[in-house]
């Protein structure tokens, strides 16, 4: 079975790779964090003392890091592993970064012979850890369909979002649609409570009515509507206010290199970071709910 | 059967009034447009000289109007239809417009011992000629109960949103989350679009994701992504950019009303401004599309 | 000299109305606060039961009170000063009110042959206090002549704005360009801080640049730039949050009326709606500076 | 008297060389573009072959670049500028660039013992042509006051921001405060005269108040309020669209680097990249008042 080597174990990678080893996969780690590549090791991965070394031993790559200088560190700086990978590894970067920066590491793979896939995923640590991410792709349709099995490890729905970068600019669109119809389903709650509304009533109206989303049928944000939403558990758990303002920040500076217009992609941005001087960065994003009322 | 008068054949009453009359209801009709109240009576209705004209023969009133005005002048200003009523007479007011205008009727209503309900509708024109509107009732269960036959020969989906005036404000918050999450939409599918994306791919990624909203699933605002939607259709038929101004402009009145923050909405509504002032009045509200490319 | 009736002895009218003392006037006083009227009985004024009974003696009628509905009430309502001031009676209404209501009340007042200026004010309490308001007038210029006198007693800039209204237009204006500015400066003060710059520096070179404004002439929203602006003395005097509010919904509600897009005075009032959440109404508006730190 | 490089003859460049050649200079000049070093050294400039050849044979070097990346290029790049300076030249770095990538260059700078000062300007190209720049500096005081009498050739007023990269944030965030500035002036313009206010008179009673601003003193976006500013010639001349967005481009960089929250900044970079989408690009910034009328 095809040896994979994965780089980068927070709390969305530990359980990516965890769901890797359940299906069989030769798996080496590496981390800065030696407690999480042990955490692994005794579930059956081999340790890595540094990415260089875990990719020696695999055909594939996986890298799921913080942030676009961290990736492109990883692959294009001293020491790069693009330099370093033996001809005829493939790459799938999970990480959601810049589209930007995905395109600049695609190009230094592609001039090198690596086959590459950026691979962004949404569902948070929860659909990590139960399998069910959802995977937006950029690259090449055959290595997406040979990453395929990989991938269906990890995530339920698996997107071809087009051509290197897309899985990023697809990731980045989704999100800030998300924030804003978040943040407007948020306004209007708080606008018919106040006008004596019940706020099951209202929000199943909208929920079935021409302003239904998401943020409706899964993830409430006023508490006590839906009993398993973070909103109704303290805004805990779910996807972190911080997290929401940097795919936020992506999609402010993808539409900045566009030269593209956003304004409600913006001001959600603005929002979010406000919320973070607030120091509820740590929060579930529905929190947005507690500036209306 | 209950003798109804219909008060108001705009291009949403007169077909609303016609499905009553399909439905076998006998109805006087009244509209200032007398070519309207024509229409009507050569598909069976009973012309009448003014509204007290038509409501005098009836045990229940619906009335259709474009603005708070036109329903406080009818019912409050002077002559107004509230002296006039015989007690026991049903009033079901489905014209949209503030809550607090709607509140102030039910008030005087109530004074008078008229049972009112606030029922706006959504669905558009074609929603209202096939009968298949949405509507949110404000006002006493009991009455709700008793109108919900002739509402369901106009409509599908009928909410109770409410005590007096619940159903405007479930309308306006509902049409300020629409607004948004169409806006933000339209900028995520520039934003993909300009990257590379296939507007249709984008679109199918985002509807099955946490994006995913009302406009991906039905309304596209990007041309050709789906057949039968305006945008592809050059942005004719469907809700107007005037329409969705005023129902943000009620949104944010009602805001105002009570203090609140409702800064999606605003911005939705100062962007539909916009479009207004490019003479795009008339236009679909996907429209907004063409800010952004 | 004439004898003028002064109707509301609020924070604005009990100071106002004291400088008309101090100039010589003969002056009556009303208002519901019973003490408000002692306090100026104590200084020379005469005391009256009523608005009516006020502007029984009076040849000027001065009116400064909260809000449109006050406003409407005295003039307009059941028993309305309009149906009751005899022939020649000059009105000065100094509240801020939205545009509309004023130029209801002017058409009323012409309609009974009354002379009636609107003439809302800037400058604030401490402006009031020290007679150095700002008058924006509305209305006919003759009546603005004979005005004057009465004004410069309460303040030192009088401009005549335009006709029935205008007055009212202009300061909403003004307060909203006001409003959006205070928070652009407050976001730059922040921006700059965060990134090194001693904020005396920062705010130095944009009052001499082209980000100068009035209030980083007078007013600057950072603590300790300005020895005795409110943001060095705890964001405590100055114009209150509420107020400015206030004024920015009234902006607001005039461009609804219009059709008018004003997107940066929308954000403004919605980001001046989330202080009051937090419930910082009464403090001073550049408080909005702790939104950004 | 010092030998002077000058990197970038553009249509800032080009105007800022001339006056240090008019002030006595002796001038080595470079530019990709090679007419615009034609006209210099037809003006008593020596030609270049390349930024090193013209650096050779100066002690000062002046860069005026249009965009970070240039910059980057220029001193960081391959055969960079920093490797090939004698020790004791002095940089001055005139382009408007990012904080981030300004502090980047000042750090190579120290490490190779180059005293280098990030000195970006406003006042666009009449203030280059008439010598009458603002300066905003960062880098180290003493650098500064040698550097004094080469900036007193080329502008007014010069002021040091602070340390490292400075200037840069001071110029940010000045010109996100006057864009904002501009945009709520165009609003406030465009709601009086639709309530019938005469331009000229709205224009001055908010410039003797508390909305008083930069344009409302020197630019006012209304055609025909000032003679001559853009608004009156066609919004012909002055600071164009695509450099305001630029501008403000970099703000919102800088603020997602901080974290920072700046709502009116974000909104007024959206509004400047809707007029870029209608094709006014090259206009003067303050044809933003067409959006609202």
């Amino acid at each position: 079975m095809t040896h994979i080597a994965f780089i980068g174990l927070g709390n969305m990678g530990l359980p990516m790779a965890r769901n890797l080893l359940k299906a069989g996969y030769p798996l080496s780690v590496f981390d800065l964090q030696r407690s999480a590549v042990d955490t692994l090791v005794g579930e059956g991965a081999l340790a890595a003392d540094s990415a260089t070394d875990a990719a020696s031993r695999a055909q594939v790559v996986i890298s799921m890091l913080p942030a676009s200088r961290h990736v492109t560190d990883l692959y294009l700086g001293e020491n790069g592993l693009l330099e370093r990978l033996k001809t005829g590894t493939r790459v799938i970067e999970c990480s959601t970064i810049a589209p930007e920066a995905a395109r600049k590491v695609h190009t230094a793979a592609r001039e090198r012979g690596i086959v590459l896939l950026d691979a962004p995923v949404s569902g948070g640590t929860s659909g990590a850890a139960a399998a069910t991410l959802t995977f937006m792709v950029g690259g090449d349709t055959e290595a997406l369909e040979k990453a395929r099995p990989i991938l269906a490890a990890m995530g339920r729905n698996i997107f071809h979002a087009g051509p290197a970068g897309a899985g990023q600019v697809a990731k980045v669109c989704n999100n800030q649609v998300l924030a804003v119809q978040m943040i407007a389903t948020a306004e209007a709650m708080a606008l018919g409570v106040a006008n004596g509304l019940e706020p099951i009533v209202l929000a199943e109206i909208m929920r079935q009515s021409s302003g239904g989303n998401w943020t409706l049928e899964k993830y409430n944000p006023w508490p006590g509507v839906m009993e398993h939403a973070p909103a109704s558990n303290d805004y805990s758990g779910g996807f972190m206010v911080e997290l929401m303002a940097k795919d936020l920040g992506l999609a402010q500076e993808t539409a900045n290199h566009n030269g593209n217009s956003a304004p409600m992609g913006a001001l959600a941005l603005q929002l979010y970071r406000l919320l973070l001087k607030q120091g509820k960065g740590k929060q579930d994003f529905s929190v947005v709910q507690q500036l209306f009322i």
